[in-house]
């Protein structure tokens, strides 16, 4: 858990390890202080079943949390049901991903991008699709020589973050003490151009009006600048 | 499918019938045109075990479409695991009411509010809501006698609605047809009071700006409005 | 639960509404007071895999009781197992529906008779036969113009009355209440033109002897005849 | 599968082992020619959770067929869906063995009388319940010693056989052979003291008359008159 | 439970029964005092989709304890996972007979051996792999007539049996009462001409140096040899 | 993969990083060279329902390979069944940890132990034993301050290593290639004063004589002083 207190419209301390996995470019391990994520991206020469012959390519997500990166031990999601939450999770974060991909330019390639969450603290979502836009984009660029954001099957950048109304004011970017405070949250997804690609808000047992919602959506786009830059700078 | 166009801020024509079925009068079949949805609301004398002994009552919400409410047929949830979708809408629709309800007012009582679509023509998971929020409340009128909506267990009414861009235009109350061709899709959740409880907006493989938000918002909250005092109105 | 006494050989009021859900011709809204069944039609233009190439046709059902039909709730089959009972109901429904159907003059399709219970008084699976029968001989007269019962796929029409030996009198068509004081408890399916196609009778912690049978299957008959008109009215 | 012709009214040869299993003296290997059933029996000094502190006992059965118990081998019901086939069968087989229990007398005791098919050659679930009973009544007669049929917790005897309509001929005992061939399947459930419990029977795709009824009726009694002297002998 | 003391080099005494499913000529009872397996091997002219094409047969086998095998019952593997234990010996078993086949030589057949303890007193693993040499081996040369051990499919006998220490003493073939108070528990499969194919030796919260261990290697090359001696006389 | 030859009786070099996951001290990385494995110890205040009242506590381990761990991607167990692999090896690391702890002097404690694979280049059940008593050693010295190794919960460490026949040679240590190409493959665990705890030897469609596994067992303990030594530096 942070010790020094962080205002409000500030971010944690991002740090992006491109090619964690030696056997895997394609692979980032991303920490915002007290979450990390281990974020892998798998290409395969084919496609579902149901994209076959449609001269399209596919990306999808999976996210899970490793038993060890919460306390109390998180068990593990083997008895057949993967938990309410989890899906959500991974469908918003494929959702995001795809929504920069071009799937014709892709081809006829399936990528899968696995968020596994080594530690867990608060914003374990919006960092698997930070992270995972980067394993994404440097699978891209292995198996489409030459591709550059923008210019190819990768059609701009995506990153997401949280923000929320805890004790009446907007904070951006929530670890775990502050989300559980929180009577407000929202995960906002963008791209590197400026556009909104997921906004989701929801009130805890709790509310929220106009105003409160346009403080977090500007709490949001100014961290998700910031993370652009560091997701570019990563990649280059 | 709806054979008239219909303005792009007007809602689909909404019919409700309470105490459907014969047996509880905590059930009502909401139709809005070719969605129909029957949300029963079933009480229970106990809590779930993670939360006995506070003092306080659960809310929660199945949501299920039956196979023949669509063309194609759409397979049970049978195999052991429910799809992503499902998960998801169940737990909005659970997250929402909940949000209207005062749990320790409530007592320890658990009321399910299953959600059945009988026939699917889009927004289903919006009038899960807004129908769901009836079934409850009279549940809760039953079971806790002279309780009304504001003073005891039912804090505020809530209601649900969809709104779009379609073809870049902002529409109301999406049906099947227009949610196929919509390129940014949002589900609002508001309380009779006007408050926000949920945003959910999804651009599907595309993006969305900041007056286009602003468009979608005040669409939905007009619809959200109508809801409302259709919703009253079947409960008093 | 019925206010007033029936008497013994006499069936309950039923009511059969043909074209329910709006946009499935083939869908059946059955009465029989307390019991309320949904049964809709779904035609596939293709067959099981174990059935290609036999140029033959397959008919199925499911049923399914709504967790809002019962007191208390019923919890919905999602853990993957169907309980048995479930098994059993829709094992018999498909197998009677099939006995009126020829499947070679039906083609290569597949028809599912989905009987979904809005509300159970006793009797659901015979309400689903009969009721599901209509479902399924207006789906096969939509597939294949001109063919009505006895000529064409439909061979026969079939319907479903239960029979039960309560505090030693033979009574026709038992509810709930009656269904639980029931000694022995017999559900027959027969042809229009008067033939068994199942009989399953069986003694709850009790047996019965030659003359309760002969009892209960001249009930049954006589409730099946009248049945066999209201099948045939609603679909003429 | 048998070689020499058999009168259409006459039972299988039938061989009964009682105490197979070395370490369970409840145990019974059960052959009727082609057809061989391992019935144990076993105890436990506790009740299902529903049934705790009401006085009374239970009796349950489970009925499998081991791979290589058929030609082609049968898969195992491992993927955690038990097939509809085998649900109805144990449930028959459970219901009839408690037809003739005094579950009171029987005290805050649970057997389970399982019923492994050996090999299969057609009527597996009436050689089932006829050799489950003989497992159960020794089971019974070890727990409460001095207790015999008629007196104490077993009231009576049952068995079971299966009788058909095979080229329009009534035959008794169908083995697999006139299993496939027959139009109608009967299975008759019997008290010793020739009391029905149970009658289930089913047109194959196809139907059948009274006369024909009573043909498979008088069939099946005169069966398990045979088989109850036959029940009888092995535990005396 | 054996009744007199047994030397601790000694086998337990072994009875085999080829043949012993009528229709099966490939299925084994085997009995080693307490512990009785049935081993079918079933033959089928496909392999599995992996192996397709590459003109080799495979052989697996499954391992199944009966629920009345054990005292108190051991409940089914029906709840769509098998048990640790279970996965663990049925792949031991797979392994072993498959280290003596030519799978070339067997063509694209396979061959599934089942092994259902009817009754267990500890070895049931060994019994198994034993025992369903003998009903694989007799499958291959009914599949591939003229072939013999040693030449066609079949290069080698193989067979198993456990060793252990109890109280410091290196015992042969254990027993359920020895097994429980061995302190370390060594299964050995070898093949007939004296190779090793597997050894696993476990201490159970106990630990062992290398003279035990040569101790237990020594006596179950010893088992070995006199169950290969029984295996071929079975199968001649 | 490796790229220089390495001796066939040297270990791959090892590092290992204590307290990885920075909020749990007992967490480990664990690498030996393309092996790269996460080894996390959770302590819980509680013990089974089999074991409680007992005086005693539990160890216990997961493993698991996360899906970018190779090439290709390896699907997550989620189906609700663990593949036959996975349990054997999990079972293999809870039993070699258990035989180092006294579960009494651990008192009414629960740890669980998870090992989840980052890269998989051979070997990856060894380096969780090896790599997962460092986390159970620290986790334990946190719970019972004071407690060392030999003295306390802790009675010895263990650690584990393959060995393996490649060409006729013995190699000690086997990576993804060398392992691709063994003819026997064997798993040692040891406890640092020198005792076996677990001897798994298995020949992959091939068989091993007395030298061979002499001179496997001769690398294996080679091997396993050296990881003690780097398990005690870690430690210390």
């Amino acid at each position: 858990m942070p010790a020094t207190p962080r205002p409000a419209d500030q971010l944690r301390n991002v740090q992006i390890e491109l090619g964690y996995i030696p056997s895997n470019p394609a692979s980032v391990l991303y920490r915002c202080e007290g979450t990390i994520v281990l974020c892998t991206a798998s290409l395969a020469a084919s496609v579902p079943p149901w994209l076959a012959g449609k001269g399209k390519g596919w990306v999808t997500a999976e996210y899970n949390m490793l038993p060890g990166s919460t306390t109390p031990r998180k068990p593990r999601d083997r008895g057949g049901k993967i938990d309410g939450r989890t899906t959500e999770i991974q469908r918003l974060i494929g959702r995001s991903l795809r929504a920069v991909v071009d799937l014709v330019k892709l081809g006829e390639r399936s990528i899968t991008v696995d968020c596994d969450v080594l530690q867990a603290d608060g914003g374990t979502r919006t960092a698997a699709i930070t992270g995972g836009f980067i394993a994404l984009a440097k699978a891209i660029q292995i198996a489409v020589p030459g591709s550059r954001i923008g210019d190819g099957p990768i059609r701009d950048s995506i990153a997401a973050i949280s923000a929320g109304i805890v004790n009446d004011v907007a904070h951006l970017d929530l670890d775990y003490q502050l989300d559980s405070a929180a009577d407000v949250d929202m995960n906002v997804v963008m791209t590197g151009s400026g556009k909104f690609v997921e906004i989701q808000g929801t009130g805890e047992e709790a509310t929220f009006d106009d105003d409160q919602l346009a403080d977090l959506l500007r709490l949001a786009k100014q961290g998700i600048r910031e993370l652009t830059t560091k997701q570019l700078q990563s990649l280059s």
